[in-house]
């Protein structure tokens, strides 16, 4: 090390002028950790789906104590997690952080209570995959490999812990699966039964987005804004309603992009590679206009 | 845990009420594995191309020693993933799974056998790949780096295993790929020589898919099925033809979407954000309608 | 073991009928390596936003200690994989060796003294992700999960070794956030302070691409080649300029492709799902056609 | 790799003249692993110790689902090990083999069944370590980490399964606590409850010594053979009885060698540094002869 | 998993029948961890002797960086398990246990004032062993391969902690280096500067014994107890001294014994395979009686 | 961090003060690291015992790959560890360096032409150890898991590189076993065939001692220096001889130690707990004296 890193050394470490994109310790919260997150969302899969995850065989006399032992264990974690979470950026001082520590394991506590209603949920994804794919050759195939029940598992966790009030966490999960399997569902949005992503890589559903029962989209399609109203400084106003409204028992082909608070109607089938940002009508089958050969 | 933790963990253990999305072990076989598979995509990869892969320096003197470990252990790992694949779904008993295994073995004999002639059709496509991308230093750096080839790798594997009637296995190994290149190439589909897919993100290349020699792809380009004929209970009919045939010397553009059972004809050039579902005819070079400035 | 598969490794032996997808290693110099490159990025990030990445609880008092320890070690793997990037296709002999190893030492404290200055205009990206996505709840949040800010940040790194004509080793890190998020950037792209990507899956910026500063792009946005002249072999020429220049203050929507050398003038806002190949004027703002209903 | 490493190579790739030293694997048998055999420890350990060992909190409403899931990996860990164990130097066919590891996985149950008794035995030896050591401040200080109830612990699971003929694991099983505490029981030895050993370093108990209920030792005592009986070779018989027999509530003090088929009767105490054998009648108390001073 | 193995179950599971082996983490407090433990070690043991143990390379421009983040992480790391160790047997409520947090972080912080006067008295030790020890190359050497240096410096470390008043903790350290290097010295043991033991195996050094400066001991030398005074219930007394004083400049060669509260003078000598339970006079040298032939 | 451990860290870290305790790195040679040279003992034990450790299936037809590329991996960590072990007291400018680094690579190829022979003498040790111990059943369970062929192993390999004047690294493989199985064998002691060592913890044999064919050692016995005549400075002179000579066909029991320049003579038989310092004759067979009881 000579004298040259020695100073690049020193102009690194000037908290002052850099405080931005420093996360200053105060009382050594630890961070969110992604590693940790991982076996979380490990846990929830191999509870959801005893059997196909985790290296344990499962069976009927076994089952209790597998999930268990791994409702222990996530419970444990996913309370550090949500700790984690809610220190992210607090300055709560010694006792008030004790506190939040009490806060954080009811949270925790809350999501382990509606896994049953979330494993419903997400039996019906399942059902939803294996119909709408000609390729899918059983149930098991599907859990074990197919890209969107990942998306949408770690996207059912994340909404249940948002809905908890549970900071940061969430997102950090969704983003797992959207590096995962290229899908990017914001865990704000708000997604009914039976819902399936064939393929799935490019699709983008936005923080404010609804969207019906037995709906079934493809690949590269997005849920997104269409435009911000900005605040005096010209700046997004954060976390106001932007993003469509899809009805029941629809199919969007892939890549098409639908913006805005628009609505979509139940039973509408939205062809690919289409630009919506008006609302289309219940029933209504949108396609592109055909090409005409070029030259 | 509390009272409440409990009888969650009871509710969730109830098998009857859950059996579809759980995974009874009848016989203790174990699940297929990913980090097995990784470890055989792995070892393939070094025997296709040794001294890119594995951490081991490989010359003319040491070839011989390295490609025999590696086709020892790749013998062995594959069937027994081989195996845990074909009793994913099974319900043999005792005596008809010692046959299993036999069985396994002898597919996995038969994959090794065929990986020069694997080995002769990826040096085809790490060719395409370097001719076609002016970006592209050496033969070197396509191998070592490009998506595209680790893409491609995992579906000639996959198809082979496929072709040998391995269920379940080639799935998983086409999904890897899936994850981490964002190319999503079903194993079924029939790719020729000198095939090369450029950025890769988000092309989906359906079951059916029969593409010829010499075609090059780039990002966002969808094969996929336009429709499928419902059974009576109107659900999609499985593993029925639904994809393109794709000629030979074919260019197609990004995020160009080809649907259905058409033709495209050889020499072809699909220009991109194409949304294609009748035949093209051959020579033909298909282009995007100019835009018009709006407001 | 049996006679088949001895024939099957002897096959695979023969050096001279594969040179092509053989990397003999003449000199036991070691290939780059991936683990190892994870490794760099990851101090890099904790570098650059200190007390986010990596085990330990930074603050004002030990952040010169952590900043030192990452930077030393930083310096030496950065120049243990720049040797492996320089002797990648290299023939030197044993001194012109140990000359290329002090090179690669150099390299690796060149690209330290830059550090501070990349870590000025990732600030700025930061800035702008947060202003740009209503969703952004904190600075904090955007560096910790945002994963435009990792692609951006490999890609910061990564255009810095180019310049410092390093070889190989830049386009594998940028490789690794094309895997990791989608977002493909060529190293030699050369890309202007408060930039931001939205999503991101899909995103390709070719090799010759000029980005202006304050430009904000969405998801599947291409920034590509339209064609590429010859040579006399019928090859694609090496490195030629084939990308587009995008100005100042541009906006760039879902999905569109611009193709070849053409300007995007300053203040320019391009809609979703758009192909374009001329230039788009300062200011101008284009949208897709509307699309009309298909029975 | 020169001529010179080639030839070695060849040299000792010779099967034939080297057969002695070589495992040959002829059913693909793997080899005991004493990586799992740690683990199998490591589960015993954290079934007989509850809340001691292993990564999770035990408390009266979880024991069942923690011991549920040590119980179920260690019934399968076993079987594995115990049918490799008796595959290491089988020549059997291949339907012998199923029967084999049908037979294994017998002798795993059989010695589950027996765990609630061991841990009986086991709960004296840790009454013993505690009242025994003045140093000793807690049954929970002695359980975790005393070396003797390691060496015991491992001795009694290793005694267990020899009882059930399982070959060569028992004898692992020892060595792995003898590398760890330098205390080295033979699994054939015979002890009863209530056995302690203070330090233990250098402890040696042989194959077919009895070791009667409270008996004490120190470091560095050998309970060995006198001399073996030879066979016409000149070699020494294997498994004949040669070990001393020990009465109940003994005393045997640091360095002190107890060599051949004597009995040391009930009560009694045998100093350091003794060499001893011959009996040692109930109740006599031995020790060294003083020393004098030597010029 | 039979009826059998879920009735062996139900028997281990039973909390109240086996309380004394079970530890029943009332308020999820976590066990001492060994292998945090082994990390705390290799961080002192690191800043004790820069450069020699972990991955870096320190000198004079990069060591304050070194052993700052050593010290911060040894701080992080000692707190937690110092707190583990408190409340390995407690019973402290919410509060209390917030208050014993802060009690384990002050001891924590305590140690580390002391690191600079252990670190001279380590210093000490070494140049006694590299004096004392013909075989010694360097002082790297002894350092870096000695094992006596290793259970010195965990003894150092350990008794630190325990005049800190830190429970469990101490011992642990001193039987991790035990089971390393067979050298068992009590955490409570007094030891002088300049302290050296060859070789090693075998030895024992008791809770109360104390040492003076300069002492020189070889393999299996035990200064133990002789006997213990017993309560009213025939159990040992705890915590009585029982061990022996040896003065400055003593050797004691191997296997020998000293036993009891006794006092050996300084300057003594003592030879090898002795048995001692009296005092000895300054200066004195004792070896043992010659031996005769036998038969 | 508060005041008082930055001061702290600061004292600590004054190199000239404490110049003797650290390792400053001139030239940022790595140091030897025992990860590697356990990864190369276990190299070395799967070429020496093909088939035992590993985990590799070895047969007929396999072996030569799997020696072949354990050879060739040997070859280059062996190279990598001499070249650490050479420089870690030197003081070589940059291109001594460089030859240093050819000079290793010689070293590392000697030590390998060597170890055909080193195999052989490994094969009598494990005869030696079958025959002389009745409790062993097999070559198998002997190679597989006695400590003393642990320890010769690597007393042999430590004793080759100490003959081709590797510096440091044969003590710390020696020291490896020595922690692994409580046997010291100094890598300079010259051990001739069929040498065996039962139990063997305690066991020391010095750096200058010569032991025949043919001899056996039980625990606890030390091969020792008796007295080291001293400098001018009063300390011991470095490598003078100093340790016993044993004959051939020579019997050792447990715990007895022979200390000096002696010579015991070709089948002589020492019984245990001896303390031997003269010559004993060929063929004697000395035995403690008896013992008496002491009240």
């Amino acid at each position: 090390m000579n004298t040259n890193l020695i100073e690049t050394v020193n102009k690194l470490s000037q908290f002052e002028g850099s405080k931005d994109v420093c996360h200053e310790q105060i009382n050594n919260d630890p961070m969110p950790s992604t590693t940790v997150l991982k076996e979380i969302v490990q846990l929830a899969r191999s509870i959801f789906f005893p059997g196909y995850f985790g290296d344990s065989a499962v069976n009927a006399h076994t089952m209790m104590y597998h999930i268990g032992v791994n409702i222990d264990r996530l419970h444990s974690l996913l309370a550090q997690q949500i700790r984690a979470g809610i220190c992210f950026n607090c300055t709560a001082d010694y006792k008030e952080r004790a506190e939040l520590e009490h806060v954080a394991l009811n949270k925790a506590t809350e999501f382990i209570l509606q896994m049953p209603s979330i494993r419903e949920k997400l039996h019906t994804d399942v059902i939803a995959a294996y119909n709408g794919d000609p390729a899918a050759k059983s149930f098991g195939e599907v859990i074990f490999c197919y890209p969107s029940i990942r998306a949408i598992s770690n996207y059912r966790i994340a909404h249940a812990l948002l809905k908890l009030d549970v900071p940061l966490i969430p997102r950090i999960i969704t983003e797992m699966a959207h590096s995962e399997t290229g899908i990017d569902i914001h865990p704000g949005a708000t997604i009914g039964e039976y819902f399936t992503i064939d393929h799935g890589t490019g699709v983008v559903i936005g923080e404010t987005a609804v969207i019906g029962k037995n709906v079934k989209m493809y690949q590269g399609v997005t849920l997104g804004a269409k435009s911000f109203p900005l605040d005096k400084d010209g700046n997004p106003i954060k976390g106001i309603n932007r993003h469509p409204n899809i009805g029941n028992n629809v199919i969007i082909y892939s890549n098409s992009t639908i913006l805005g608070t628009i609505k979509v109607g139940d039973g509408a089938v939205v062809g690919g590679n289409l630009w919506i940002d008006v609302d289309v009508p219940e029933g209504a089958k949108l396609a592109q206009k055909k090409l005409k050969e070029d030259k």
